[in-house]
């Protein structure tokens, strides 16, 4: 193969009280990557659409996970990449994490499957430190994995798939800016052990709920007393929206990633409606633009988009 | 019925990376407890064996549960207990825990079972709070509920039964006294939200691998980066048991409860019993007075005697 399309999905990390160790995979939306081999040792990186991403490969986050690889499997091959972005970046439902896994992927595919999954999240990370600062694998995980997914250590990398029953998944993006290194910095470096405790009893619930089925559970355990209360200044709407969504009939939900996305989990598809209808008319009364999203839980990841398919979207 | 015999069964408390909120039940050592119901409001405390148990109910982990019991309820009864104590005060293995879950079930059986479990829970608190100072459920919960649970919350309760494969424990308990009130006093009010994260990681890792029957995950999970590096001070001889241990093919393991025990986890009999040998041969070395136990999880708790045993036991 010379060639490969793929889509490559948006994610959601944290899932509320998993601060930089959980993550979701979501069917929607996704970018679309189109990346071909090249003889040469060489990565090329074109937009396919309006968005301005940095050329230069090195400071891009689709680039350096691709010279990493080249590096560090002394590859005397190159690729060129071609990103369709659905994902908006900034958006804080993983789009730098859709490129950077996106490319290793489409790559890994073009070289016969010559690395893991664990060394394309290896690789992957180096799009996000472009991206971010900071090397972080809870939206590059699930994206690469599929479904939920638990990154118990980076050093060295332990990643663990949660089986998770039916959940939808509503997500708002209401179009303000907060960069990912802000929403770090404002996060105090020392937490009270008794605010850590109830963090480690909801991860542990979150997890046992995901396991188990059980959705109350699930629900109880989407609670985040650390850095919640902290972001949620960030993004104007957020108390509104949880309250609102939580009455509407959600499960929970919280910031998606470092934000402004704000994502809530039900248990069917009419309550993920009502609760978009509930952030719509927040976001309409607030007076700011804003895209939802009602989708599920991709449990396959990044997945190739098949050749007829790929000529439709030629068209 | 007007009295009942129960075995109270020892429990390991944090299981390493999930301090306060796990807690495990053992079928290894138990306390037995003669409960007979009385027809006025009183509560009697008697010792069976040589322990000088403080025999003012208020003051008694097993009296202070039963006084509250009748409190709430309104009682027009008493009870009558009379404690073997085989799970040494203060060895970390649940002991006072042990007597006031024991005391609460044994007194609802007499009752035609009108509590929940949950009331159970709350009730025996009590006597935590006598021992300690501190209402904490994470023995009760496993002794009442046995297995491994998980106290997601403890206001409200919330206690939820964490399905776990078959795993051998090896536990000693070197007999020097350690107060749980003092070995929550040396821990710090405040954590670094970098060692916070790496422990939901390993507790949400934990979880996971007992649910997925996965014994390398739970291995590898079995770290505590907050309470072991200052309370294994406490406990001589700490590191060199848990690096001969796992030496010798255990999973992982640590302080259990606030110490001085210590217990490893194992996925065998025989590398338990390896496992117990190099404790032996630890605490030899060291001269100090020394008790281990190998055993496996008790996956029911509290239990009643059967009559016919509650006779030989009365030989």
């Amino acid at each position: 193969m010379k060639e490969v399309k793929i889509y490559a999905p948006a994610t959601i990390a944290n899932l509320v009280c998993g601060f930089d160790v959980l993550g979701l995979c979501l069917n929607e939306p996704s970018d679309i990557m189109h990346v071909k081999l090249l003889d040469e040792k060489k990565v090329a990186i074109h937009s396919a659409d309006g968005y301005k991403l940095p050329l230069d490969p090195t400071q891009n986050t689709a680039g350096a996970p691709l010279l990493a690889m080249i590096e560090e499997a002394d590859l005397q091959v190159g690729f060129d990449v071609t990103i369709e972005k659905h994902i908006k970046p900034g958006s804080g439902i993983g789009s730098s994490a859709a490129s950077a896994a996106g490319a290793v992927v489409a790559a890994n595919i073009l070289l016969n499957h010559i690395f893991s999954k664990e060394d394309l999240v290896r690789f992957a990370m180096f799009g996000e430190k472009v991206a971010s600062g900071v090397k972080h694998a809870d939206n590059i995980a699930p994206c690469i994995y599929g479904g939920v997914t638990l990154i118990r250590s980076i050093f060295p990398l332990d990643i663990i798939s949660i089986p998770a029953p039916l959940l939808y998944i509503t997500a708002v993006h209401p179009q303000i800016e907060v960069r990912t290194s802000d929403a770090r910095e404002i996060l105090r470096k020392e937490v009270l052990l008794r605010d850590a405790i109830r963090q480690w009893g909801n991860i542990a619930g979150l997890v046992a709920g995901l396991m188990k089925n059980d959705y109350k559970l699930i629900g109880r355990s989407l609670e985040d007393v650390i850095i919640e209360p902290v972001r949620r200044m960030l993004i104007p709407g957020f108390d509104e929206v949880k309250k609102s969504s939580i009455k509407a009939g959600a499960l929970g939900g919280g910031i998606s990633g470092s934000g402004p996305s704000i994502f809530m989990l039900s248990r069917d598809n009419s309550t993920a409606k009502d609760v978009e209808k509930e952030m719509q008319s927040i976001y309409d009364k607030i007076g700011l633009t804003y895209r939802t999203y009602v989708t599920t839980i991709n449990n396959e990841g990044i997945t190739i988009i098949p050749e007829k398919k790929n000529k439709e979207n030629q068209i």
